[in-house]
């Protein structure tokens, strides 16, 4: 159930049912020569529509520009500030548990994410509670990164050993040839990688990563890989929706 | 050409052509009893899609969440503070100068963006001024409404009359008809319909409008009806983008 | 009656008899070789008192610097940024609405603050509600820009026509002159005059209107006009309030 | 030479022979049962122009509502956050010290504004430093409170002696009446007025100093006082500014 | 007693018997060339605890970067912009004042952290009630600068006579010699001084006072002067703490 | 070297053989029945002390409230919100970049914490990179957390096995007791301790951990064991400090 192809009488229904909500959450920022900008953002909002097919859960519209200053020396990268993240969530936040939304589940994409999210969900409870919501004290967030799964994570291993490198990665890549089957691109790849470098601003960072690839190599992916790694992430995820709605 | 369907290196050869860049821009709000809440974005993305298909323009990510703080009483309703939405705008506008891009045209689908979005642009020439980035003298922003467009009106007003109303129109509903057959919603619509009062805050919103229209009906509304504003739109649309390339 | 005028008594008194108030915002900027700097806040001034004097409204000392930042190219002007002014309007509508006010009028001179102010009044609305203020759900904004009435946009029109133009017209000029006939300031005018441009940021703005006008010709006005023109939208205006006031 | 008179060419000769500008501020805040809620912003307005029709200084708009959250509890109070304020500051710091101003003179007429203009200079030296804005070094900012003149504080003692107060004093009150003579208050003012309390917040204050007045008798006020304070203050602060300009 | 060496059920104990907290606030910068960059923050520190020994007062960990921004073109220096201060020390106190503190009583090593203290103060003033914390209309927050103790300042006219001056004074590098003996410092100090000077931007203040001293002469330090101020400023300071406590 | 103990001209030589500074953060929460309420922060400061010996470091003054927010239902606990923080770094980091620093080691002794830094330092990256601060390019944050240590996880896991938890540790309180023994602290700990919730908002902390320990029995710390985390934290940390200095 998708937010955004729902009307307000069938949230209204699904509140007395649930007060759980997925929000997939991910980024617009460069992917290599072969990957998509839009990688993070594709792969978040599939599996969330599968783990929402599979639990029944409702389904937010995807967060698509995350946190990604490191990438924005590459054209085409768009990030938020982590303050600006931080007052968005807020913001979603607010409304959703006025409405009566207490368990939010964010399906994320991009492990440049992950800070700013945790400091935004510790925001967001002080904030609920100043505003005296009456279920503010419920309000639980979770993230749940897909390509952190530990099925996911065994099959890239697999598949693809130490190049799956850490961004721009063969599983990403192929998890969007899956879902946009018309966008697979081909570029010439160098045969050596940057790898292992720390990550500080934009500018060091293209200069450490010319190509904007981490240790990995791309060209090993296929579609049929990436129905292989929607399908771990979806169940997976989706194991965790329940066992986060379950829990107290 | 859509962003988030390109690699860092087509946005790269994409901006020795050209600095263009459209933003669909819409909202998560109530649209009524059988309107979908995800109305405003879905309209701004498919036209924006279309336009592009017709210019070669890029693209960016659908901004899905904006200003709509009145219509959060009703549940399911998304909005960002004014406050935010401009910080938002900021960010992006501040990557997308920093890689070449002076020209943002954003297609909006939600009539309570504009204010924001107008003093968004207001903050951010100024900001991209004090920043000193080498081409923020030529930044211009444009905020295209396809709900507005002359033709749109006129053909609004022939089917619908007095019928189509503020919100929850038939014609933008139609449009979502056509682009989610799959999502067309049933519900009983009262026959009469709250109409004509100003727009204040979310509870008095509500009480105004009890089921979310503001003087339209909605059930006037079919998938064909939606073909033809979808493409009277993008056709008078991609005039607009094209003048706005082409003026100095 | 004029707040700043008044005592903290006689503001206690009032508000068992009405709970509206008027707020006079103008600019600080630029209006041309001949036009006053802060032409948008007397005009604003001048017809508040007005309007004050014909409904006995309360009138709230003058907004005299809004947003103009596309005129800061030009000396002596001075704007605030929209993000900026939002707070501020935030704050003046939080102190009258924990005293009792509920209906605010702003009477406007300068269509640069528009956007800001709609944006700042939702803004408003949620802060107030979510500050939890007995009276914050039967608060009302509305902005009023003198220079829309009806009846000045004919005579405008009728006086100058086309010399009307958009920025330092002569109506505006006349009206000042009206109020500070010991500031008509003479200077040669160009016979051409820069028409027709969008507006982006400042420097943009100062390149393509070298002298601060807009398509006006401002040596058409006279005190006498002035006269005239304050004394319609007084009338129009107090109207305005008159509904504005009795409405639910 | 008043900045709201003035055009911008006038502005941009004024900035040839010198860089300084007198910035009134004051407050929008009860003053007791008989003391104009405008006193502190009327007291300043009035000087500044003295000042500057004895240095033919510019002087720019009147802020006039300043920091006075503590007396919000009283009707008619509108008061800037402090950290709006400071954003107010800086904001208007930075368009006039762009346009080549570079000396700014706030003759204040609210002792609470004090800390929070010393705060806002600071944060507004570090911004103009951040933008690389030329004459940013040369930027000194300036506060001079008229009620704390020499000769003032003298007049007020020899005048009304402990009768003075600190809020609501006779000296502020008596200059009003010189300035409107048309808005001379009178009521009842008890015999016994509280003094010698804190300011802390605005319901404190409030109970503590029940009719707004801190040990002040505003009854001993006259017009003529009013002009003698005027003088004076003009008198001591054009000193004041000349000495300031003439500063390295 | 320690906050930071006190638990939380000593704490809750605490708050039976006192809603009483000292919080030192001093700043980290230049004290010319032999003092300690931390001498602000180690003479705050030093005697809040020695008042606390005297009254029992519980004292918070001290605020050790204060608002410096002037003293920042000297390396070392670090500064909080003054509105991240007010942040800080409204989130300080919201926390406290949840836990039951209403008096808070800081006391200052730096001149330059007072107005926007009491910027700070007002703001959290607004902020607490704005909470609606039960017990925010009782908070009272008070700065006590020991280097302005009458005590304080009569000793350091007697030892030092206008060579105290009026930064990296030579009672402040006494405390500090009293505290840490082993951090004298040694180094040349030329014998005229600069002092007189107004203070604006860091890179003006660097230009005016080369060494960072303002008119002292801090080699007449001894770490004995340092024991007698250390004593006068603790007496001085936990009279005014216990008068603070006991003032309604 | 500790900066709070040096002078200006001791960090401007400085800064010619290095441009690495520590800065220690903690945080002020409680810590359970017998934990001290300054643990991280003592732990913190105590541990970047002794590497700067090891390494002749230069150690920032500690700041010793962090992100703590769900522990604020404890008297005693002071947090700042996250936004704050990011603010307070961004300043710190601005000071510290200006006059010459490049690289940061944060020694952290809060989990809590390490979400909030690392968003500070991706918005700081930028921040200084917007500044076109010289040396900007170069800025390298990291955070190392003490407690994370491999030598010190294995010592705590022999030590105290399971009972180690993951709040108010046997190994942080042993640490405070080695460097504060005068402040070891003795009360009835009940024998079965909450374990294994998730972390969300302040009140539900408190609910699911009512004494405020996770899991951890702090009644097995002694000083002695303090002593050897203490020197296995110090030398693990001072070998990754110099690495980071030596890497590019």
């Amino acid at each position: 159930m998708l937010l955004h192809l729902s009307t307000w009488t069938e949230i209204e229904a699904y509140l007395k049912q649930s007060q759980g909500i997925i929000l997939p959450i991910g980024s617009t920022e460069q992917h290599g020569p072969t990957g998509l900008i839009g990688t993070d953002a594709i792969c978040a909002e599939a599996i969330a529509k599968g783990v929402s097919e599979a639990t029944l859960a409702l389904v937010a519209p995807t967060i698509n520009v995350g946190m990604a200053l490191h990438h924005t020396a590459f054209p085409g990268s768009i990030s938020l500030k982590p303050s600006t993240l931080i007052q968005v969530i807020k913001d979603y936040l607010t409304c959703l548990t006025r409405a009566g939304f207490t368990k939010f589940f964010f399906i994320n994409g991009h492990g440049g994410n992950i800070a700013t999210l945790k400091a935004a969900f510790s925001e967001s409870y002080a904030h609920l509670s100043d505003l005296q919501i009456p279920n503010s004290e419920a309000v639980q967030c979770r993230v749940a990164n897909w390509f952190m799964c530990r099925s996911v994570y065994q099959l890239a291993k697999e598949l693809y050993g130490d190049q799956e490198g850490s961004h721009a990665t063969p599983s990403e890549v192929a998890l969007t040839q899956y879902v946009y089957p018309e966008a697979i691109k081909q570029a010439p790849l160098s045969e050596t990688v940057a790898s292992g470098h720390k990550i500080y601003g934009a500018a060091d960072f293209r200069r450490r990563y010319p190509d904007g690839r981490m240790g990995s190599n791309p060209a090993l992916a296929t579609p049929q890989h990436g129905k292989q790694f929607y399908e771990l992430a979806v169940k997976e995820l989706s194991g965790s929706y329940l066992e986060f709605m379950a829990a107290e």
